[in-house]
């Protein structure tokens, strides 16, 4: 597990380094996805959550980190948060072992381990020798768990590879959140 | 343990329903203290932590759910936040078996603990008839352990008896670092 | 969690009743199985166990029971004793989901958990319509996760379904190591 | 936590060696006692125990291995065998902080952890300046927690300090329960 890091001393200061982007920031990269689960209708995307803060927590589902820490956490943000302020979302995204980790094994996981959360599957690569799928490379993700917060007005501003401890993650959403504006 | 509340939809009302105080709020009682760990000089006081967000964690060393969930909390809390930003105090509150609880007794406990935060001990009543410390009678305190926040102004800003996840005390005291100047 | 119960006042008695087989017992039906991880050569049988004990631990790659309380405990099992004395098998016995736990799923499963117990694959019925494997109907077992001990003389001794504590399973297997010759 | 040891390969030999005794064994020295909770009348001893299997388990209530391990692990115990077959006893085996740690705290402490177990409290040492108690000198505990297994017939059979594993402690009283006779 990797150690959490500090908020700063300043206040101002924190949030850039806890996130380590500009305020301004980029707006976060559409998600690739080919299908959903616990989700009915248009795929999920970041510009249509616009106003909420978005929580994304990329996961796969044999990965034991992910089921142990992420997926339980991902879960207990769903739960102390109101939906209409923080949606959590899932992304499944393979990019190993693709075989063991198809749809059909996700829906069984998902429903075995009594998950709710809105999860989408991350589209193959267009290039079939490519192992890593589209949303997963547009976001450069290093693996799984990965955690990315995206802010009320659509832009990434936390993004975080590896287990992280409940207090912070609920800080900074919680940052997020007070940038009401 | 009590089930953690949602955090409401409206920002704005979320922290008042939250908080279960208005923004104003009252100034923080002062501390009645016989005796500090981990600290020295003059007692700490919530008025000369003015400008810092304020976590006192009220115990017992002798108290389950203060050795298993809160004190380990309270730790974390110390770990995950700079000092200049959060202080996180102790306050042991006891309110039965006196004399199993002795100062002697829980300066053993927080060395074999390795608990460095700052404790205070709570006086004893000026009453030698009431069993409850002056401290633990001003805040109201329904038993241990007891959880307060307490904003850069030095107002009483949340309260909660028993067991409260991380998600949402990172979340609060989040919220009150926001509250800059 | 299933509630432990107690080895009874009389030892004879506690053997008896704790297994709820008399001491001769039926000889461990056969394994039915079309595959092997974890193991070469010719497939796992109790009859070629015959002086040892063995644990036989049936499970799911997808039931949370199993993930997080039997497959651990199989493997503190084989950490404990020596596979002289006491060999620990898994038997992946899928009666729902099959297409979510195919072998190539079970293969990458074992692979990221580092599971080392040797797993054979229950063999699915003859019968195209009965979802339930060959091996596990053979047994009776009730459901995942179940825990069968057989003695050194091959005969099953014990039988159990859900989760089971430490202290009595290492009891219970004690128990038959003491029976030598 | 120490490293579990295996149960090696014959028997007759494990035995031996995991208990680092000749299976004749000397006596288990009397205890010296000052003091029992939970436990009316005579005070225990060893030798008044004679036919059931003892698991002594030495501890100090400020020892954080004790609180978090051992004596959960006690308790389990308890709860796993039938009390005619195994007696479970504690020792209260002050040899540090003696004035935090007296029977007013221990009492307390028992009480609010609900803690069932006959707990001896060690008796200070003849010698005032000698820091050891008279029970933990007899028996040459290391420090605490320290588990003592005493076969039916009043002889130490195993001795261990710091944290142990439900598993092989189990096979462990198991192994001497089966010494019938």
């Amino acid at each position: 597990m990797m150690a959490p890091s500090k908020l700063p001393r300043q206040l101002a200061d924190t949030w850039q380094s806890r996130l380590g982007l500009a305020p301004a920031g980029e707006p976060a990269p559409p998600w690739a996805t080919s299908r959903w689960f616990n989700h009915e209708g248009a795929p999920l995307q970041p510009a249509a959550l616009r106003g909420r803060v978005v929580v994304l927590h990329a996961f796969q589902m044999l990965c034991p980190a992910c089921v142990h820490h992420g997926l339980p956490q991902a879960q207990r943000i769903q739960a102390a948060f109101a939906a209409d302020d923080v949606a959590v979302v899932g992304l499944h995204t393979v990019f190993e072992h693709h075989a063991a980790m198809m749809p059909v094994s996700l829906e069984a996981f998902l429903h075995e381990n009594r998950i709710r959360l809105a999860v989408g599957v991350d589209a193959v690569a267009a290039d079939a020798t490519d192992p890593i799928p589209v949303t997963m490379r547009r976001y450069g993700f290093q693996g799984t768990p990965s955690l990315v917060l995206i802010d009320r007005k659509g832009r990434v501003r936390r993004h975080a590879f590896g287990a992280e401890e409940d207090l912070t993650v609920g800080a900074a959403i919680a940052v997020l959140l007070a940038e009401v504006g």
